[in-house]
């Protein structure tokens, strides 16, 4: 089907080592569909991959982009429940920064009545990422606290929405009075400024334990963190923006009954995928379709300028996601 | 109904902190049943608790003992599953050193058939432990591989034996030679002495990696149990022998997409208890009576052996479980 506009990094950098290059269109190998992409979603994981600090796993391409939305150009074999045309979005494992993608039908879900083709760009990773850590694998429950670091990221104000359409106490830090504003708005119960206010001392005070925790900072904030805790509670980190390695105390997780799980959506084999997409998409759809949750859209920049795009999550001074439009 | 003999560590210390004195005997309240002692296991949560390092919750009893096999002498108002008369066993939250001791009815079951009133006395709180811990946090699979750690106590010969009955491969680890045999002829497929070999170096080598790892040690082991955990593996810590603060890599704990729980029994309300009781009767206890489980008695004491008891547990040369009998 002859080239394509993609975008790698070659040399790993700052945003400058993003590079559009020709690449040949994929092929859908069987059980995958070939889409063209319309929106691709940018993530703070392509950031880390952009810099060298997070390759793709062995066998995927080296095009970023975790998530897209578009339309099905055709269906590699054995590919029976969808058809070409179909208004799609998918969590990838990397391509959707092109203007094609090959993917595993399992990742691809039919866009959601009444979102546009161009907000479900962002959807996919965001969705699929915070039902998968905070519902499946945190289990949240009803009348539970959730705490949610960085709640004006394209995860924060997702799982503000979902927290909240699952009868959830929500608790989120940010990192300005203006993201403060906008959680508040989206429904967060309590908005700490982690420039201002220690978050573990902020939630003593109100009485407020977490049964289930977010976490995106890692190393700097698991001993908050476990403070922070109810009894049975559920430390979930996907991120290590502040770092790899912390001092764990053991009694005072055993004394909590409390369980730490660090975890990343790439890595997870296509079956895993294919599992969180499909039980997202059972529950989150619905809430998208009746107007419960909306995809939270920061900006969008055409590919060209897909240097710009990251500058702004790299400044963190975004609410909500940051899209790419083809 | 008068006084009853009961042990006690008023003062915490060695095995000398322990005494015999004279207690009322316990009124069962609404939804408890008063149960006349016939064998009482010890436990090693038992030796801290005499040393000071381990109180009983609050509102419980400081007679020591979490488990005890024996007869319904009366029910609590409420009651209406369990008879005087009825031979069972019981997991307590303490008060099993003793000839009396009242229970809540959901921590109670009739003893397995194909065992005795006295083997049974150490059965309540291994198998509930291995249970909860294995099975319900630790959600073991068939053809799984599970590492335990003291594969020779009574919790250890337990797992093993459950382990290998739900189609687990189990590697534990033991400190002499005459454990690992004991280990071995119990079913154990891989058995490493620890004294003698690093577990950790030994599992590598033959290529195993750990779904499900049952730990007693905490610190000084976290990083050697990560480090041989399986993809979406599960480390839970039950016991703290080898310290309680660690160097935690979450990054290795994140790239294995695996989780780190901690927990203790004694400490949970009364209705998860009687939650764990039920779901462990209801899959140990046929396993039991037909023979592929049996509950492994390294000793009995009489009560006024107690010390000596302990004595045992404190110098780990046991093979399963020690009993005190009344």
């Amino acid at each position: 089907m002859g080239q394509m506009r993609a975008v790698t990094a070659p040399t790993p950098g700052g945003v400058d080592a993003l590079q559009v290059v020709d690449r040949p269109v994929p092929d859908p190998a069987p059980g995958e569909v070939l889409i063209r992409v319309t929106a691709a979603g940018i993530n703070r994981a392509d950031l880390l991959q952009r810099q060298g600090h997070y390759d793709p796993p062995p066998g995927s391409t080296d095009v970023l982009g975790l998530e897209c939305s578009g339309d099905i150009v055709s269906v590699g074999e054995g590919v029976t429940d969808l058809q070409p045309g179909a208004h799609v979005c998918a969590l990838l494992t990397g391509g959707g920064y092109a203007e094609y993608v090959s993917v595993p039908a399992g990742q691809v879900a039919t866009v959601p009545l009444g979102i546009s083709l161009v907000e479900s760009g962002g959807l996919m990773e965001v969705a699929s990422t915070v039902w998968s850590n905070v519902f499946m694998m945190g289990k949240l429950q009803h009348g539970e606290t959730l705490l949610v670091h960085g709640g004006a990221s394209g995860i924060g104000t997702m799982a503000i929405q979902l927290g909240k359409a699952f009868g959830a106490t929500v608790v989120v830090t940010v990192g300005s009075a203006q993201k403060a504003e906008f959680c508040r708005e989206l429904g967060a119960d309590v908005v700490i400024n982690y420039r201002e206010q220690d978050f573990a001392e902020e939630m003593k005070a109100a009485g407020l334990q977490a049964d289930v925790i977010l976490d995106i900072i890692g190393a700097k904030y698991l001993a908050a963190n476990i403070s922070v805790l109810a009894t049975a509670g559920r430390l979930v980190v996907i991120g290590l923006q502040g770092g790899i390695k912390a001092e764990l105390n053991l009694g005072a997780l055993l004394a909590k009954r409390a369980a730490v799980m660090a975890t990343s959506l790439r890595a997870r084999p296509t079956g895993e995928k294919a599992a969180i997409v499909s039980a997202m998409v059972a529950q989150v759809w619905p809430l998208i379709t009746d107007g419960t949750v909306r995809p939270i859209i920061h900006a969008t920049y055409p590919l060209d300028d897909v240097r710009l795009a990251h500058q702004v999550l790299e400044e963190s001074s975004h609410t909500g996601k940051v899209l790419l439009t083809l």
